[in-house]
């Protein structure tokens, strides 16, 4: 750990501050780090405020050489930063590494749009007359991000906001610092390397909700992107909302999955694991409901059965295990209770025994829930490896039960049947701002928009066009001609 | 009156019910017309959910047909609908067949958008996916709009949301209740010979705040297109989020022009009247701030009293008549109350005095207030056509005096100065979401996105692609491969 | 006949000329039309050159409007002018009018177009500069056009041409000027309605080869668009291109449609019949080579011969005629000739017999015919209602079939089956440039770019952004500081 | 020498063949470099389809990683490779580095759009059907570039293809096959690093004339991709279009300033200097006309006289050279003979006299000619630092002197009025492909579209969507109904 520390150069961080950071793999202590004074916090956004107005003047392709050069010292630092996500989250080592990846992903795809950032020229209806749409920066971005993506969804933003001229706040999870503070000394050399940024163009706020607020309240700051839970989207967009901010929030998931009849199984099986107790079960876009035609279903669960039961839980750094812990013991209560909703409801459980692992960490089989109906737990975000399973019959019985709870993140189907696939990515099927066929609900490419509807709070993130959310867009019309004809051949003659 | 009422079929409901209704004009009431009762907006709100479940697979096409009968139907209707128009609302003639055009320009435009409504095909990172973006139908849309535009900014909001494929349910302004009753029978009119139509697909509520309130709260209206103060918005949104629903705002704007040393003056003059005195001051891009340059200042203001001081005030419909009443004596007090405290703040005010008119009209003096600067009462918003005005030294103080508000709706500057208008429209200029160069900032043609930013709300109509405010983005991957490959290269092999 | 002459206004046009025009239903002459005086070819394309100056510079909205009013007046005109075509092309009735359909759809499509027109506004990498993209109109676009959408094709191409702000000089087959000279009527009234256009800015030219070949030889006309034979593309395209004008060609297609064992066959064969046997044969998009799973050929060939043997064959005018006339036995020689060709590379023959239809008029029975591979005159188009059947074991066997023909106009596949689908638009599936699943290779919407690759010429009309291929494209740097960097960062200190 | 071609892994390269390669600036041997074998292209050809069939169907974001490879490489040769540009083109230090820079830019640009490659996703007309547009991969890309950018041109071309799935087969020109032999190796280094591309994806024909033809003649070639002058083009457009291949010429350009009476003079004289005599006037976008307001002409002409006096020619490589050699001595006589030329037309020349500079290499003063109309040899390209001047008196004059030349490629005017910036870029203006104001012609930002019209060639290549250019474009409608409605209403009923 020692060595890691000193790899990422977060010795010095991880001592001497008053904020007890513990890995999730055992709970012992990793580190104690400072936070920030929110009595500070008004300085800091002063600062973003002063790195805003010379940052948006920077030419879009040379605030993307800043990026460039940020992804290539995570290239670099790939290993350290994914072993680090690896103490301070609990996930498995190939995760951790793939988070990193991710990070380097939106780098590369960020640089690209540096010289895009595209706008409209548009004919206008006025002689002499020409119309465009030209995207500004916004001002300062606040990333309020959550433990179990501890990087990845600051440089999302990150990577986007700063080729989009804005200056960035961050407050990452309580639960992850030390993984922040090495993402800011890797931007660090990136920053060292070009030059001429303003100060206070990334900041880092740690601590608790007080940071928090100060960010969502602050009439400075015209972008909160917050990831967590829908009750913290709840609370977030209309006080954002209320200030005339813009939030891009990104909250829960209830993410099914529809296994058809003509379904690959063998796919299907290794998706759904995958899906569903990949991270611990702990991503927003895990799968949590497996939605499955009854002619396969017997099948499918004993596929399943069997497959979780030989799932290694444990060590997520040993080399085989997939399944680490979970974040902590609260959260393993959590599931634990729900589980035993789950079975008042109707439900016959399938693992979600706890197990020891390594002593002191959370760590708890991943379940399978067959339930009889879509019960309120079901409806319900469990930041766990819960699967409820339930059946169908018809196409459109599934497609509705997939709809039928509030959130809307990321869906799929399997199915090799080309009706049923085009009905369920259809203006009447899935209603979530993912849809999948034969891929789980997880695990999204950032070239696409990440994010969803109704309770996921409508943000979108990384890849297509999610940069738009962190600019501003102007419509011009500019006048060279001699004359002052007006809009719909309004007459107005003085 | 009785003539147009049976040309636009509305003489019906013009009478027998409890909200009068009164013409600016003069006064006096022109109809009573029949609210909606609250009660019944439940059922209101559930037919239109049932009209989105058929609506949503309309191809967009057909859907587009309807929208192409209502611009035919508005065509033949332009003249009626724009003389009540001028009845209900008190614009000129010229402005209230102005608003008709606009509505007919947007039904155009929609016609077009119906076979595009584009998402993207995105390359995939894996081998034998492909991934896709679409935009779907996102359910009924609540337009609630105001007085000043009666018609208009329904037909902006209807247009878009029905070709993209959502049901509307309109909620005008208490005072202009006719336009919409007038409004709803050209629809029906179109309707009739689409033929196949859902019930319900298009609603009107009218009444009191308790209307609006329902259609804000309710979780069966995904989308809020509401415009008005933004007193209202600040209600509004925060109340929408709160639901995860959509909030599309177009709030209060503090529209400035710069008129820089090289201006053209002659068009200067006429824009900065027709701006602001134009539907008596009372469009949300009316002009209300004149930032002008010290070298031209003394010559501008002394061609604007001139220019104040031939103005035609008196009854809209008669020919020469350039500004017609306030909407009620209301406002006009608010006028009179705002020029009094822009005196108490030091101004100098040029017109503004109350007159006579048509008996029983809210008629006064459009004002030009010299300011010594930009004080309390500049900084807000007075419905009514009071145009204050500022000198400059620099274009960055210029710049800066416009962007010191708390509204950013639209902006101009008056110039031939290439470097001058660049400047305004760069990433350190005007901070609007319209800014203009040597035109209003009144008087949008529909093929740009019409909206603001800060306090005017951040919602985007009409042009561009403000359709997307309509849809949800769906973003799909689909593997149609046999294998099952992860993003970012994470390995987890069960 | 006369009837249906003075309703459209062409009574006098179709007399007295030197050109005689016959109706294929019957052979009997129906017109004699003048021809265009080679000689007066450089005057007209002067007036358009002079047209050209004056409509670039009317807004395109405007321009839009003279299309909108088209579109009105062929809606209007829509019985009579499906009957003309019907009359002079011997499609029957219900093509006809579909037709009309697609000249009024393009023209609802093109008024949209008018307010988009889109290009780019781009980040630059230089401070105080702004990039953008635009596009300008291009100058004179010749229409050449085929019999066998008589009027379709000039009106996707002078639809856009005409928003993009091009005049048209069009040159209809020789077979229909009729058609031809009628539509012009029809335009005459949108032009008449809209009042200033300029001479000379839509112009007919009829006549043979030499008015073809002034067209394409002239430097003065940047546009050709030419729908013909592949043969006529291979003339036309070098020639255009030595004088670096742009081409825009729709050239022949071999069409495939490969029918797999999870197929619909209920709708297959009847998109088979209708695309095969639709226009007699005689679309671009026609169906011509069927590639069938050995799994279900015996059962769709059966079907099929049985659907061939119940069309009902004659008077296109009459009610239940689904085959009407080719357009001239020299049409009907050369599909005799292939059906020899076809058995003598081993081919079976169902059908394909002259029939006698109407006195006077090519009337064939529709031909299928089994090939025992993929043979010469496979590879050829005839123009004409013969369709050649292979199996096939393997998808990658299909498709090498399907591609295995100089042209890449259209393609299908019938499948219910994903996988197949996919593989079946994916990069290394059709190489045609429209492909579909589940719907036979004919009848595009105007919604998408329709056109081809390979010897089809590469060129693309009607959706999407066809519409740049009648613009040209340039690239903006406003340089608005007072500075003088240098792109990729050169000095350069004098 | 030795040293930098080590450095650059080519002394082997350089050594032993036939074809004798000599610096420009003493026109010394460099080499002897190994010319390949016509016989040999078919193979070549071959390797490039089936390198094709493999490259495809990898996907985009993986080809992506290639060529990022590729942007490191040339970033870690950044400093040789721009050395031997200059050694073998004779560019000057500054702008031999300049290239490779450009070459690292388009690798980022390319990168980023391996995510994005976006086509369209379109509203259906009909029910139950999914419209959708995608770009695949074309096939192979032949490059054939020219001196004067001896691998910017190329890298270009390669980004872009190679992220769009093509290989290429580059030929350069035979006066700089090492920097293309340079540029081969450092690609190599990546594909090492890579790891699996395939077989011959980009491959190396040097030699003569009768290589480009094997080029353009194959019809295995789908993109030909030529750069060099208008009477190449001439020959290669025609050719590739006879047999339906898809040309992208980058011609002649004959590139025009505009200086009008505002226009910031300093600015201009600096503008004018790099553009017209940067790499010895040897761009295809270098300044060769000036057109200068009266008001302004004698005073900007006295100062260009004195700067061109104070130019600094002969050896590029020393510190403070500005004018390098031209290629060759050829290409000095044909500067000779033009400025005979334009004396005899009645031009007045300063400068243009031939300077010893290296011995052995052709080093010539620029030249300005002051000529009283744009007589013949003004219209034609003379590839050296020729640059003549003519007046004009008002703006329309102006713009039609800029448009009356037969290329079509780079313009620009100096002002600071706006009105005539507009103008200058409007549907009026320039008829050019880039239209700048206030820089010079030359030197375009690769976040741009690059090409012109008219003889210039047509093609766009570098940023915006030029990618297209390198693939097929494909429209894919999909019916997962169970009906099979007909586009435009059209009925079929068998």
């Amino acid at each position: 750990m020692t060595d890691l520390f000193n790899a990422l150069g977060i010795a010095d961080d991880a001592t001497g501050g008053s904020l007890s950071v513990r890995s999730p793999i055992d709970g012992a202590e990793i580190g104690r780090v400072r936070t920030t004074d929110p009595a500070a916090m008004e300085g800091m956004i002063l600062r973003a405020q002063e790195a805003f107005r010379v940052w948006r003047e920077v030419p879009a392709p040379r605030r993307g050489e800043l990026v460039r050069l940020l992804g290539e010292e995570l290239r670099a630092a790939k290993a350290d930063l994914g072993a680090l996500v690896t103490l301070e989250a609990g996930k498995i080592t190939s995760e951790g590494l793939g988070e990193v990846q991710e990070m380097i992903d939106i780098c590369d795809f960020a640089v690209g749009l540096s010289r895009q950032l595209y706008g409209l020229t548009i004919a206008s209806e006025r002689p002499g007359h020409r119309m465009m749409e030209t995207w500004h920066p916004m001002g300062p971005c606040a990333v309020i991000s959550a433990f179990n993506f501890p990087v990845a969804v600051w440089s999302w933003n990150a990577a986007l906001a700063l080729v989009c001229g804005n200056p960035v706040i961050w407050k990452p999870s309580e639960k992850t610092p030390l993984t922040a503070i090495a993402s800011m000394k890797i931007l660090g050399r990136a920053l060292a390397r070009f030059g001429d940024a303003p100060e206070g163009l990334v900041q880092l706020a740690i601590g608790g909700p007080e940071i928090g607020e100060t960010l969502v309240a602050s009439s400075a700051i015209p972008i909160v992107s917050a990831t967590g839970s829908t009750r913290m989207g709840r609370i977030v967009g209309p006080r954002v909302a209320a200030r005339f901010g813009r939030p891009i929030l990104e909250l829960g998931g209830n993410n099914a999955m529809i296994v058809a009849p003509s379904a690959d199984l063998d796919m299907a099986v290794r998706a759904i694991v995958f899906s569903a107790v990949g991270t611990a079960g702990q991503r927003c876009t895990s799968l949590r409901r497996l939605i499955v035609h009854h002619s396969v279903r017997d099948e499918l669960v004993g596929r399943l059965v069997k497959a979780y039961g030989s799932l290694r839980i444990g060590d997520p750094r040993a080399e085989g295990t997939l399944v680490g812990p979970l974040i902590d013991t609260a959260s393993r209560d959590r599931m634990v209770a729900a589980l035993d909703r789950a079975r008042a409801e109707g439900g016959t459980v399938h693992g979600g025994q706890v197990v020891e692992g390594v002593p002191g960490g959370a760590y708890i089989q991943p379940a399978l829930v067959e339930m009889p109906a879509q019960t309120g737990v079901v409806c319900e975000e469990t930041f766990a490896p819960i699967l409820y399973i339930m059946g169908y019959e018809t196409l459109d019985e599934a497609i509705a039960l997939q709809n039928a709870v509030p959130q809307g993140l990321s869906s799929c189907i399997f199915t090799l049947n080309l009706r049923e696939a085009e009905a369920f990515v259809s203006a009447a099927g899935s209603d979530c701002g993912i849809a999948n066929v034969n891929i789980g609900p997880s695990g999204a490419e950032i070239g696409g928009a990440f994010g969803g509807e109704k309770e996921t709070g409508g943000g979108r993130e990384s890849g297509s066009d999610a940069w738009r959310g962190y600019m501003r867009r102007q419509t011009n019309t500019i006048n060279w001609s001699s004359a002052l004809p007006l809009a719909q051949g309004v007459r107005f003659d003085i």
